[in-house]
């Protein structure tokens, strides 16, 4: 271990660079720019490693997978994006695509790019550490990769390519390398993700009146309907004011927190700090009255209904009258423990029909369930004494409040998952995404500990 | 009446080509493309009369304004606007500013463009028949002019203008001239116009909750409040699932129809067609169950709260989870009798505070009632005969469903207003805004007639 510290320090700056280098490179999977280029710089960093690669063609953006056979007794799955979100619409203290370094208030010298949070920093870090394993003793765990170019948008086309090369994915584990440290410095780490449904709803003129095919003069509000009016009041219907979901059954997916999870929900309300988390998403308060160990659970256990988008009519300056023909909303839910993606599009269909507006269009993205992984794996376990090594102990939370689509790891390949890394990062989906500089050399020795204490495992 | 037919028949071309050179010209006050260049040519337009015309700066576009005095008896005042909607986002047949004549299936030639119809058109063949009258047998009344670049942003600085100049305004009577020509070939007359209260609404994260500054990752939806649907559970208090507005005593100021009005309505009821209706807004059918007289008297009685335009959170391709921080709604109230702006503010801004959502901002436009004149005035008798002249019996309407600030001629100046014309013209505010070539000949007709019948009266 010596030796590999070493090795990471002597080579910050070029590790850096590769970072950066991976931030430069845009690939916006819901426009399209960069992503052929991206996937090519993934795989070559695979090739690096002595490595077989495939960039696998689907139907939507190619996986980039590949194995390295290190003659060892484990293996491990490293399940990495090489997506990010779009900018548009954002205001950037620098371009999103220039790698800068900023030295930013708080953190001190960080990378401010798209994607370097949210997980092209990880991802290219990690590589840096494999290949530091390589120049000293050797990886000390055979690697299989798959790195995946449509995470943003919900990872469409991953299931069929786990079904297809199921075969020759089998380890021990799977791995997803992210920065865990929070604004405090305290690594988390989760043991699941939650699952997502997106859709999109579209609200025209039709059969039931309102203008079909093109916006008209406003002054016809007063006698022909409005698409506007018709989406805003059954949308209206789907939530109350204090923002719980009023979808028939909507909540009779849900499980409630194993015994495990609510062990750690109790732990994790003694040292939880609501300020923090508030500030980081930029908000006075939160919804619920509720603190503590309930703050937590709902924040982990309640379904969501989240409106990301609404557009329809004129939205330019000034004033132009209009009766719009068309609007739309993107929407989503995260599906929490027990949910499953074919029954929430069934409830949001249904209640359509109950309200007698099934001439709503939803168009459901892919989704997919959620998933989870105990505390008591080894891959955990391995994780946890990495961050201790280095003098941080782990919050552990029963899941993310985000969502991947780990649940092909462990309901499709049955493996165990774990996720994480010592490092800093924020704002990830907003403008002047962030990584600290410090956060990612601490990344790196943490993620060079996890493998070495999941090869001895 | 036969030397300036003859005139108008032997220019027909040249008419032709001055509205075509109208609509080439971009004038568009909500962005600001081309609004001097088209004062420019409104001036240009009525020194070519022998008139004296000022160009007035206003706090927004300025207003051409200007007077030819003819030596005669009686004077007329014509209103008139020299700007146009916005294209943005709009699908056109042919650029919406090359004043491009198309063969319409329905309609045969025609010139479709933005403004042609609403209202530039009739503006440049008001200017045509002007220079008729002088190259025959001379103006047979006293011109004022008053041609304003704010009639799509609400004529915001006229009442200032008005107010400035009013001693140099007055006049025996107000015309705006426009075609009025239904699908049908049948002319409308309309005794009036609509107010309007135009204003935008914005939700964003603070004191409530939400998040304040920039949208964040879409998991905070469980715990961080949504703007989005705050907005959206606060309108939806505004309107019930039949339209009908539920803003306390929204109805209170609406005044009934007059007796003259109810027997308009009656009249109007035995040849109203809501089948051409239907078809020139783009609908299967009206939002009441109403027909004939009631429909009509809804379609002109009844107060409106139109969504123009909604935006927020991300809207670009595909998937993007956010949660967004603010979102924005732009919205009328058209203003039927009895119904003034002060008022309606005022039970806008009272709801939000009753639903306990006056975080909400409320940004309104300068806002103006509605203006009516009666049948038996000598100007709108005098448009009659000009119509029936020529093979044409109008049909007279209590008022129109748009709005225009007519209140400041008729209110404000004291004046009579009367407006309409023959020719076609359709899709006002909407892609493939076109007038027919016939009509425009048509239209010069019936202004020419009104002129003489008017200067005799």
């Amino acid at each position: 271990m010596d030796d590999l510290d070493a090795y990471l320090d002597a080579h910050a700056d070029a590790h850096l660079e590769r970072v950066r280098a991976y931030v430069r490179q845009p690939s916006i999977s819901g426009e399209g720019a960069g992503m052929a280029e991206m996937a090519e710089m993934v795989a070559d960093s695979i090739r690096r490693l002595g490595g077989a690669v495939e960039i696998v063609p689907t139907e939507g953006w190619p996986v980039v997978t590949g194995a390295v056979d290190a003659g060892r007794p484990r293996t491990l799955l490293l399940y990495g994006m090489y997506d990010v979100q779009p900018v548009e619409g954002e205001d950037w203290l620098v371009p999103p695509f220039a790698g800068e370094i900023v030295d930013l208030p708080e953190f001190g010298p960080s990378v401010v790019a798209r994607g370097v949070y949210n997980t092209k920093g990880p991802l290219a870090g990690l590589f840096n550490v494999l290949e530091a394993f390589r120049a000293t003793g050797g990886l000390p765990v055979n690697l299989k990769f798959v790195v995946e170019g449509e995470e943003e948008l919900g990872s469409a086309h991953l299931p069929g390519f786990i079904e297809r090369y199921r075969d020759r994915l089998g380890a021990d584990a799977t791995y997803f390398a992210f920065y865990c440290q929070d604004r405090r410095g305290r690594p988390k780490l989760w043991l699941g993700v939650k699952g997502i449904q997106y859709f999109e709803v579209t609200c025209r003129g039709g059969a039931w009146g309102g203008p079909r095919t093109r916006g008209v003069h406003g002054s016809n509000a007063v006698w022909v309907g409005s698409p506007a009016w018709r989406l805003l009041r059954a949308l209206a219907t789907m939530m109350d004011d204090r923002e719980r979901i009023t979808i028939d059954g909507f909540y009779d997916d849900v499980a409630p927190p194993s015994a495990e999870d609510e062990a750690l929900l109790a732990e994790l309300a003694r040292t939880f700090d609501p300020a923090t988390e508030l500030w980081m998403w930029d908000a006075e308060r939160f919804k619920h009255d509720a603190a503590g160990a309930e703050l937590l659970r709902r924040y982990l256990y309640d379904p969501t209904l989240n409106i990301d988008g609404i557009w329809g009519g004129y939205t330019g300056p000034g004033m132009k009258t209009l009766l719009p023909y068309e609007v739309k909303v993107k929407m989503d839910v995260r599906l929490v423990p027990n949910m499953e993606p074919e029954r929430v599009r069934a409830r949001i269909r249904a209640h359509l029909e109950r309200i007698g507006r099934d001439d709503i269009e939803v168009h459901f993205y892919e989704g997919y369930p959620p998933a989870k992984t105990s505390a008591s794996e080894p891959a955990v376990q391995a994780l946890i004494r990495a961050c201790r090594a280095l003098g941080y102990e782990p919050e552990v939370w029963p899941h993310l409040a985000g969502s991947a689509p780990f649940y092909l790891f462990r309901r499709v390949l049955g493996q165990p998952f774990v996720m994480g890394g010592l490092g800093h990062g924020g704002r990830p989906h907003s403008p002047n995404e962030y990584a600290t500089v410090a956060g990612m050399r601490l990344f790196e020795k943490s993620v060079a500990r996890f493998i070495t204490e999941f090869a001895a495992a």
